[in-house]
């Protein structure tokens, strides 16, 4: 009996080669003929499930976020019940960052498609959803600190929540770029939240992540 | 009497054809022929000003960095003597994002560079003195700021400014993403001013930016 093609498995495959070669080699060296190469896969192969660069990188980039998706969820569950919104917030923006290789080689992805994006404002359409329901949920995590007494209230939440977020990101964009390393960026961080939330509560701390070096 | 070629200036020529690449179309279409065809030269007369692509981005970045300096230059002068720490990091962190066309176009640039060199460490070591640099600058205006007492003394002023260049490089990447308008990145950027270094001092108002919908 032939065996059944699995295509989400092989859209998998040839993304994952994508992202292997636009990590390792740049974004300009993702081409239909160097992603089949990588995959293993003829060029027909790859042009059968994506049609167009866009199609592809747009895949991709899906695969990258769900995998950042899935460690913020992992690192957010291993709090235990109730975390404060400090706690929540500082584990998951940390762990978006590009602070060990597998994370910098997503992150890398990332990167090049922002800049594959900037050019093709359509591309990046599809992401603003979701920029839009993070930065409403950092804001919800914000509003809930200070309703309990806990943070800053006299910045407005969601303009606070706006910064937060872009402080994870450009904290990303130098760590990939090696003009820190982690230690300097997670301290950028937490003084961050300090700023926003007060400093971390005493016998609640939150566990230090040991970061490997960019 | 031949016209002496002003070889500086055919670099720029070339580099300024590159970045119009860059900015339209993308990292990717940045080749040796493309960049020659925009500058109306031939293939062998940008070979001969840069031996290899590494050059022409290294200097087509320096460029726009010229151009943020530039401008930086130009609106802090514009403050008068003597502005407040708060006023000149607004000015600056204001002057170089993306808020207009023209810093559209060299934000793409700088953005694709950043990509370009997420995967070419000895590349992105070049630029890691100029972050060194407007780190401690930055830290010395919060640092002042905390001696005139306007300032948050609880917040190390090293850790302070790495995440507020990080704020701009952030805000940048999303307005460049057209993630939200103008407004709300600059809005951002006060709400962190403000939570740094205190409210906007009243009746010495930072004049408002009117900035060009992204």
């Amino acid at each position: 009996m032939p065996k059944r093609v699995d295509h989400q498995e092989r859209r998998k495959l040839i993304a994952d080669a994508l992202m292997r070669v636009a990590a390792e080699r740049g974004l300009e060296a993702v081409s239909l003929r160097h992603v089949a190469a990588e995959a293993g896969v003829s060029s027909g192969m790859v042009q059968h499930y994506f049609r167009t660069k866009d199609e592809m990188m747009t895949f991709a980039l899906s695969v990258v976020r769900e995998r950042g998706e899935a460690r913020v969820t992992r690192a957010v569950a291993a709090l235990g019940e109730d975390p404060s919104p400090r706690t929540l917030l500082r584990t998951m923006l940390a762990e978006l960052l590009p602070l060990d290789e597998a994370r910098r080689a997503d992150g890398r992805v990332a990167l090049a498609f922002l800049a594959y994006t900037a050019v093709r404002p359509t591309v990046a359409a599809g992401l603003h959803r979701e920029t839009a329901e993070l930065l409403a949920f950092i804001a919800g995590q914000i509003r809930a600190a200070q309703a309990a007494g806990a943070a800053e209230t006299r910045v407005d939440p969601d303009r606070a929540a706006v910064a937060l977020l872009a402080v994870m990101e450009g904290l990303g964009v130098y760590l990939l770029g090696g003009h820190y390393p982690a230690e300097t960026a997670l301290g950028a961080l937490d003084a961050q939240l300090d700023l926003l939330l007060g400093p971390a509560p005493r016998g609640r701390a939150v566990p230090p992540r040991r970061p490997s070096k960019p």
